[in-house]
């Protein structure tokens, strides 16, 4: 099971190549800021070949996979994401962030082509859409103060991926009742600002959701006082559809997931 | 897994193949815009097998596929969608029209008889009925005026499928109700009919389904804010089901498709 | 694809065989009409190695098929309809009559136990039983009367099977009302008489499931007018299921459904 | 498909063999009189491999069948049902009573891990316990006089498993209603007594049901009846699941069994 | 089916082994007692392939299975179940404590990674973690004194597993009416605190749950009762998900579960 030294060196140096295209990587930090951006959560299933290949064979098809991934850099912000152990969904999470979906898929469709990709079965994909903040621009001053304090710096190693979908009723109420609930749980979650880091993404028609929430964090028991706190307020009788799947994995660099799977 | 040039050019001869053929097609304007037409949404997925062929043996057949519906073309009309990338239920959508469900069915047959097709998995098959607007004829002229202007023209790369079906309270509503639901539902459309372009078909009997609602759009954030004015119309809580599934790809003309699966 | 004349001789005279045997089969038309006889809806999907064979190992299997068939007509009704790229359920549909599902079961083993049956998937087994009609005697006479007058003459190609399961409501209500809601429910699909037939098997205990609605058409728009009807009665409300799956397909003798499989 | 005379006579000695310890087998008539006795239902489906084989390799595993079973009969009683050709859910139903899980547990690992049991795999598992009657004590002594009405001796070729889950209002109830329910229902079954066998199993906790309901009969348009009142009294609603699955079958010895596999 | 001498010497060569990396192990007593501890539960099937190794085969693969869970032993608690034969979800279930999710997640990826694990299929992964007792503190003394009581010592061979989903009007609850409800949970269950040993995980956020209720007893039946009585408290419709599924297996030693597998 141990990869011999041969093999050590061989991901050693597949894990340093191709460093020279991030240096002309899509301006991630744009894409992972800006609204008016697609974000799509991909999940994979390795298939029952992947472990029965020798260790050669899949350092060749790991190759592959890494040079997809960097170039599509270029274009998109890949993050990934090692899902197997935690989660009975699947193995792999890829969370890619666009201007267009068109080259999302035109990613996901190079991903799957490849030599590696033979060995994914899709186990999900969900797509939202970040926009500026909803209710926001009618919270209290202070309320909107404290929601500058934005998380500690230092890596967040837990990822979590919550699909949610809104009842009805939910869209039935007016924006002001809504705007009341949303501040309520706004106010809620203040407490855990500091050691969960979230996103949200809009997904009303591009999947059978509404809203995909996004969290790291090194602190899992805050992320789940923080989900306590959330199932709390007014609003959380209005979600029709909260989780199933939750996601739950560790945030992973490419290479980390090479040397992962070339194990 | 660059093509080489032979296979390239066999691609690029493919592509060019049986063109005669599409002259003596099936009327598809009037297929695409009369009532009583009936509108079948099939969906596949490649089997694991497919990938793993050569590309002689792919293009080969592709070959096949595309000869099948080439001829079949001649009675029935046929728009393709590649839905790998972006939706986790299938990799290739159908869509045809015909006078007779016997049509599609013995296109769908040839299609899953034939080498291409031993490769497909059938996801979903959905069909529908286009008929005469239901509660337009009773709308306000202005509105009659306003749902007159079609949306502009221009290549619209995104199609969305969304099934639905309605509760049974719908149905137990007397026409009145429903119409005057239907006519807020469609005042709040109207912002979006220039970017989205849509397409109702009537499903009751014919699967598990009311309606299929197709979409097709160069701006997916206006779909989004679309579907979002409808969840909040007094129509939208009689709705038990819908999406599940929401499908979503770009449209593709059948020498796209083969490209994208040739190599 | 195309069968070659040697192949093409293969299946006509497959097709021609065992006609004797049909001449002692079951009084079938006792068992499609009489009360106290047991319908069976088996629905299969032919596995992947079937495309695989050559088409000479097809004809093999399908005449162990036929001789299957035929043999068991002896004793029970026997149905085919193909369901293939008509419904994602299933490909066969066998539809079986017979006084003691004892028999059914020994058909089915047979079917399933022989070289054809080796290729196929049970997709859904659905039993019900054929009863006088429960409400009819209670009608008005006009209503009666009107009952009396049976579908159009000629073939009726499509085929569509409708589970229903009511609520625990519809049971708990006295008979008059579950009369009276059935007498509107008849009243509104009397306009479909002439081009839609229909029957009628209850199911409960057998399966989980209170009846399975069984329809044939030529008329598939007439068809989706009257269950359109059906949503709208005050009965409808009432069904916890109806539909899932709802199968639709076209009915074929046996000797169209080996030449289609034989292709 | 016929098999030869050779095996004819293989499986006869098959049928023949291992008599001796069935003389020694576990007291059956306690295990299945008895209150405090676990009843676990385990359905199997066949493996697409097992028709492939030839008879001999069938008849081999047969063999192992046989004596696993008889093994464990001097433990546990086994009892089993031929779903296959009735039932979409699996193909063979093994009902087994013991006064301790552990040695059900026994039993079926040997089953598994046999060379026939190769072929399973697992449909259902399904656990209950028999115990006193909860609400007959308190019946008027009509109605417990009726109750001592067995049904009539003779075979009874059917049997079918309806699981139950209770809704939470039922445990709500105080004792005084739910007994008033059951008499009711226990009423509405009296005329059902003569054909139709009853045995209940108390699950909850074991298993996601609160009972199981196991029926024999000879007249299944009696069972349907009987089923048909149930859903008729007050009773009914208060069942969150009624069946899903309900399982129908032939009552079968294990030599008839292998003779049906066999072939 | 019986192993050669042979190997039943392997095997218990085999089941020797390593015995002194257990001296080094996790403070397993901590991790089994403390708060802020992650407990998960992983539940596995095995392929069809396992059994149809021959045993040297599967004794190789067993020795690898025994050199990962010994290895993670010491940093992580982990205690083996036996589910095959009882339960149709999965045939082993392993829980794992530990004080943080990655160190089961690592363990987890050397066990689907090693040469036993390309056999495993995931059925499902579910986390909790251990938390002061909420509504203890504010229960009355005779109640708190009455908890004390612990079961009694001696094997208790059943383990079940059963997860819960509150609803969201449970949340909406203020803490006293919440409070007053547990307390009349607990109380409803005091009579089996001798024979039935409980353990709760919080789950909300890391899974799609709330808790994670495991039990262990030698009296199926006393965990019988106790779970009747626990539906019947007012606290209990408030669970909208309870079981599904319902885990039920044996409690075995690593050694044990070697030798079943080895058989």
């Amino acid at each position: 099971m141990r990869p011999s030294i041969f093999m050590r060196f061989a991901v050693l140096v597949l894990v340093g190549l191709v460093l020279v295209s991030a240096v002309e990587a899509a301006d991630r930090d744009k894409l992972l800021s800006e609204p008016g951006v697609y974000g799509t959560f991909a999940a994979f299933s390795l298939d029952a070949d992947w472990e029965k290949q020798d260790q050669a064979m899949r350092i060749a098809q790991l190759t592959v996979l890494k040079g997809v991934v960097e170039q599509h850099r270029e274009k998109v912000a890949i993050d990934l994401y090692l899902l197997r152990g935690l989660s009975d969904h699947a193995d792999l999470l890829f969370r890619i962030h666009a201007t267009e979906l068109r080259e999302t898929q035109q990613f996901l469709l190079d991903l799957q082509g490849g030599l590696f990709g033979k060995h994914l079965t899709t186990a999900a994909i969900m797509h939202g859409l970040t926009k500026k903040a909803n209710y926001v621009p009618a919270f209290p001053d202070q309320l909107k103060a404290d929601l500058k304090i934005h998380s500690e710096p230092g890596p967040k190693p837990y990822a979590i991926v919550i699909p949610i979908r809104k009842s009805a009723d939910w869209w039935g109420l007016d924006q002001d009742k809504r705007a009341a609930m949303m501040q309520e749980h706004t106010e809620a979650s203040l407490p855990y600002n500091k050691t969960v880091k979230r996103k949200l993404y809009h997904s009303t028609g591009l999947d059978d959701l509404d809203f995909i929430t996004y969290f790291e964090t090194s602190k899992l028991e805050d992320f789940h006082s923080l989900i306590l706190a959330m199932e709390k307020v007014k609003e959380f009788p209005y979600n029709r559809r909260f989780g199933h799947p939750t996601l739950i994995g560790t945030v992973k660099s490419l290479d980390e997931i090479i040397e992962v799977l070339a194990q």
